[in-house]
């Protein structure tokens, strides 16, 4: 049996959870119409009708929200990796997991109007490796190589694979190279066959 | 026969790059003494006692200098791989050269007293794909893949393969998750076994 204390403080949490979705409403609608660069603080209380304290005590900083933002943005894209139909969630081989995977994060990036790929774009500065979105997509790739029978340092091999998908690199040789988004697609299924093909 | 025009050209080219050398070693030993941080335009032009016009008119800019800086501490790693002993040089096989190549590549990463590594830490915020090193190192991953009969786009793959020692992905894992130098080199000799066996 719950004690009164427990019902408040579970109402509590509600309360929270629903301010947090409140507050990242707020800041995605400043930056769909404005641009992640240009969303203050200030703007997004007075948009969410709280002070900025409330703000910066929920997310830190304005880095801190945008990351918040960036992992909502990424929770669809998580969906369909971790249950969705195959080849991109779960049923099909792992190889073709893999392929599918990295393809779609691919296009994802290339695509202008993908609140994921902008926002993330916007904090390339800050390593993917430092959101929950980038460890997810670690977990991912690693569990993947695994089931795939690959003999090599598992987790660091993810590591190494999902660094070509960064900014750095993929976004970078489409942007300032000119490759096309489908080669670089090509060159990930690529990669993903040598290294899971058998001995 | 020259003509003396010619002569006196070829002198003002060897005087240009004496002076190049020059306002380069000025640079290099205010980064020594201070940190590419702290390296002002106004300091080094100071130091090699030239103008400050002839400095921009040269490297362009602050980055540029320290582009140029860099370049040159790269020198003796790519006269190394590209006409060194083996396996690092030529007369060992293919995939003997990219292990030693990567191996090398993210321990001289991990030094803190390698001016080419402390310099690219310095300067990681601009790609390493748009330096003269990162072009090298590029071209010599893809010719070694070709030579070693992998079965891809040698091109997009060498990217693909050097993103893992860049400083966003092996630098991070080092400094911030602790992974070992060791492991790191451990999981480029196996992304180049995995890539190069065959089929």
């Amino acid at each position: 049996m719950q004690a009164p204390d427990d019902v408040s403080a579970g109402s509590k949490r509600c309360d929270a959870a629903r301010n947090r979705a409140r507050l990242l409403e707020a800041a995605r609608h400043l930056v769909d119409d404005l641009g992640a660069e240009q969303m203050t603080m200030e703007a997004v209380a007075k948009e969410a009708g709280v002070g900025k304290g409330t703000l910066f005590r929920r997310f830190g900083d304005r880095d801190g929200l945008l990351r918040a933002l960036l992992d909502e943005a990424e929770a669809e894209f998580h969906e369909a990796y971790a249950s969705g139909p195959p080849p991109l969630g779960p049923g099909a081989p792992a190889a073709d997991r893999l392929t599918a995977f990295g393809s779609t994060l691919i296009s994802r990036m290339a695509s202008d109007d993908d609140l994921g790929a902008s926002l993330a774009r916007q904090l390339r500065r800050r390593s993917r490796n430092a959101s929950e979105t980038g460890r997810a997509f670690h977990r991912h790739v690693s569990t993947l190589l695994r089931e795939a029978g690959v003999d090599a340092d598992h987790d660091m091999l993810a590591h190494a694979m999902l660094a070509f998908t960064t900014f750095e690199t993929a976004d970078h040789l489409r942007r300032e190279c000119d490759v096309p988004t489908e080669r670089l697609q090509a060159t990930w299924a690529q990669l993903v066959r040598l290294v899971t093909r058998p001995d």
